[in-house]
């Protein structure tokens, strides 16, 4: 689809009488619609983007009209705060992603990052701005596929309309503010704005934007209306109707490539070997942690792995010599409710590290396709549908220049029975040890086949897993801070 | 009690055999404490404060050694994000307080806004200057009485001492540059420093301070290691002693003043009036927004009330007019499994408006001493400590300028009941009505005595309860818009 805003008039009207008719009509139907889709747990996410006094404001006061007002927030998107631009573009968009049965508004949206003043706000790196058009689309793709439903509105005014509008601000003292020369630029190249539009437009319209004449700001807000009540009555009935209900039934791919069968798990390490080894590349680590600091780079580190195969004792080692304000463990457990009322990675986007800082995941966003795929927590299109989603949100990430570590600690299953018994008998580890550790144990085959098709699946160049032998602890923990720092020390250097 | 940091001894040490010795026991210790603190779900939050150059950062990375890093968190509290900063400054630090079984590190923290440099920083008003101990010790105080244990921890060192720590700092092209003019300074005028901390640690000692002597390291290190082992083992001794599960049995106040018996709710309004009042005040409180945005005044507004009283309406027509980018509903249901983690006005900290905005809560912390008191949700000595809490963050919030509504939206029981019979029968306005209304209702009385009690003991100067009239829902529309724009309108002119 191309879409050129040269070819489509902006200016229709409509008469006053009509418009306050069918704006009363519209309101009331739209209100019955708002507790329909909160019954339904229905999340909608609307975008108001457009040329500059294109009238967004306006346009969203006169949305929420009829709305009740506990039901949506709006969210001012144009800047976005430093402590949000100093981590890759979407956390900060993803943060405020609505929960089900609510509605979030965004005044201005990631989609602006695209033009000229956005790159350089922004201050985009190559990479991200290569990717830009991609991972915007992965981001409404995933949100939408988990049941979002996203409508998008582009307020299309002509030059000059807009030079009339920012005319009339500037004639008054108590508007004058308003206009800012960012905005006389755009009216000023209004023919190479229309360029700009253009682009964002039709590189972002998988998820498809709906193009509103805004010359008349009443026939701009009929059009409004009848949009999302077209949309959310579509919603309502994909939502609503039995077939939607039918998982499709696909038989499990038998991954030929037993990746967890081949992996050498006799790997050992002296004592000796171990204390020189550890104190040398702990201390070289927390020097890198420094230098990754001054260079703003941030790290994630993954810790996935079988029950006590040893992550904990893992992770300790590798933070131990290191500035604790420089980096963050994230222990990750069964979703609080609120989570469970957003897209599954809602809750991971707020914990990515800010520029210069590590992050280290003890489990993390691959519970998606181990444990909720294994127990069903998780339909299987939804675990299906993950691989891609990770690995677009991981791409976001590297983009970004976030450096990105996948560890999966391996165990062979007589040593997790012994480990098991031994924190039976163990004062100090009984904690460690619950009933879902021997119900998870059970079912080590599925665990099994769900590993190997992660690994398969999400093995990506730019975010590539690492298989961390771990029936001798501390050749896995050696082995770990060898990967680390040898590969931070190539990327910082 | 009135601490004099110059008769102190900075300067005590320890050999290094002997510290190895008691250190490799004390983490041992340490570390199993841990386990214990996770299982009874005790908070721990830990401040550390001192001079500049004192060794805060060594100091956390010694106790972090032996602790688990999935179990605590630490935060670098010097600086502010700017997104907090136009909020009353308790509220950055409140958000990052330790959820049960947690443990918070600060690394500076609040206290330091008493000193000269903070002040400027955070741009106090008059009264948060007046209010600013007071307003410190109530908070460590609402977190102490709800289960955290707090360790306060103030780092000495002599000049002499800081000089030598600046001077080789300063040697070394790689730390150079983590002295700044400010800690110059402070040596500079070290007694007047000495005085400002002096100050600042005496009026804020209600929770009381560890000096720790820090001229080496290495006994600083060992001293906090044994302060913060005392003051677990007597949390936990505290926690599991069975007088603590007693809950005193007092006998519920009656309280004389019949506030809600006095009310006369026959006020009505005429059509004609309502209409033409609403569109005048809807659109006069739309001007205040504006005014309110461009002098960075903020307001809260809070509205209680009965069930079925119209508060949902209410809201409504007091925002229909308004920006929807200058203002937020935030509508309050049973606490998250988060938030029932963490003491019960923390989900309201984040949720204050910034500076220039409008935050309407539909229900609010006063569900401490109304539902969760009435239900049992609270224990008695929980809500009887909430007025005292409530005023004190309310106070807090005024004296960052915030203006602060109460509306107590007020029924009488034979209108509850014709507004329940007729949701029952209007299809519209069955959703409204649930099981829990009817359960509420039947503790009439009970809500009836919780209210006046309420009223009687939160209604402050900064914070006034007004009671709206709400037989007739137009008539209490237009009291609301009344006394909001009034109030307003004194209060930015």
């Amino acid at each position: 689809v191309i879409l050129l805003l040269e070819k489509l008039d902006t200016n229709r009207t409509i008469e006053t009488k009509e418009y306050n008719a069918a704006m009363k009509r519209l309101q009331r139907e739209l209100a019955a619609l708002q507790l329909k889709v909160k019954e339904l747990e229905i999340p909608i996410l609307i975008v108001f983007e457009g040329w500059s006094a294109a009238g967004k404001g306006t346009a969203i006061s006169r949305l929420v009209y009829s709305l009740d007002p506990r039901d949506f927030n709006v969210y001012t998107m144009g800047k976005v705060a430093p402590s949000c631009s100093n981590r890759p573009f979407l956390c900060a968009y993803a943060a405020n992603a609505p929960s089900k049965g609510r509605m979030a508004i965004y005044d201005k949206s990631w989609h602006r990052i695209s033009l000229p003043e956005g790159q350089k706000a922004w201050k985009l790196k190559p990479a991200e701005k290569k990717g830009f058009y991609h991972d915007v689309n992965a981001f409404e793709k995933q949100l939408a596929d988990d049941g979002t439903l996203i409508i998008k509105f582009f307020l299309h005014i002509s030059k000059d309309e807009q030079k009339r509008r920012f005319d009339e601000l500037e004639k008054n003292e108590a508007t004058k503010w308003r206009i800012v020369e960012r905005d006389k630029i755009q009216n000023k190249n209004y023919g190479k704005y229309t360029k700009y539009f253009d682009r964002m437009l039709t590189q972002t319209n998988e998820c498809p934007w709906h193009i509103v004449a805004a010359d008349d700001s009443k026939f701009a807000a009929l059009m409004i209306y009848e949009t999302l009540i077209a949309e959310i009555n579509a919603a309502i009935t994909s939502t609503t109707s039995p077939d939607k209900q039918i998982e499709m039934a696909r038989p499990t791919e038998t991954t030929q490539n037993s990746i967890l069968k081949n992996v050498d798990l006799d790997k050992t390490i002296s004592n000796e070997e171990y204390n020189k080894k550890l104190q040398f590349l702990q201390s070289k680590l927390s020097n890198l942690c420094y230098k990754m600091y001054a260079k703003r780079t941030s790290v994630v580190i993954v810790y996935e792995g079988w029950d006590a195969a040893g992550k904990g004792g893992n992770i300790k080692r590798l933070t131990q010599e290191l500035d604790p304000r420089g980096y963050e463990v994230v222990p990750i457990s069964a979703p609080t409710d609120e989570e469970l009322r957003h897209q599954y990675l809602w809750r991971f986007w707020n914990k990515l590290p800010k520029d210069g800082h590590l992050t280290i995941f003890d489990r993390s966003w691959y519970g998606r396709v181990l444990v909720e795929r294994v127990e069903g927590f998780a339909t299987e299109s939804e675990w299906r549908r993950a691989y891609q989603e990770i690995n677009d949100m991981e791409l976001h990430l590297a983009n970004h220049g976030v450096v990105i570590f996948k560890f999966w600690v391996h165990i062979d299953k007589s040593e997790q029975l012994a480990r098991f018994e031994s924190r039976k008998v163990n004062e100090w580890k009984q904690h460690k040890l619950t009933d879902d550790d021997w119900r998870n144990r059970d079912k080590w085959g599925d665990y099994e086949a769900a590993v190997n098709e992660m690994i398969n699946k999400t093995n990506t160049a730019h975010a590539p897993w690492v298989i961390i032998e771990s029936n001798n602890k501390k050749y896995a923990r050696i082995k770990t801070l060898e990967i680390v720092t040898e590969q931070l020390e190539r990327m910082l250097s």
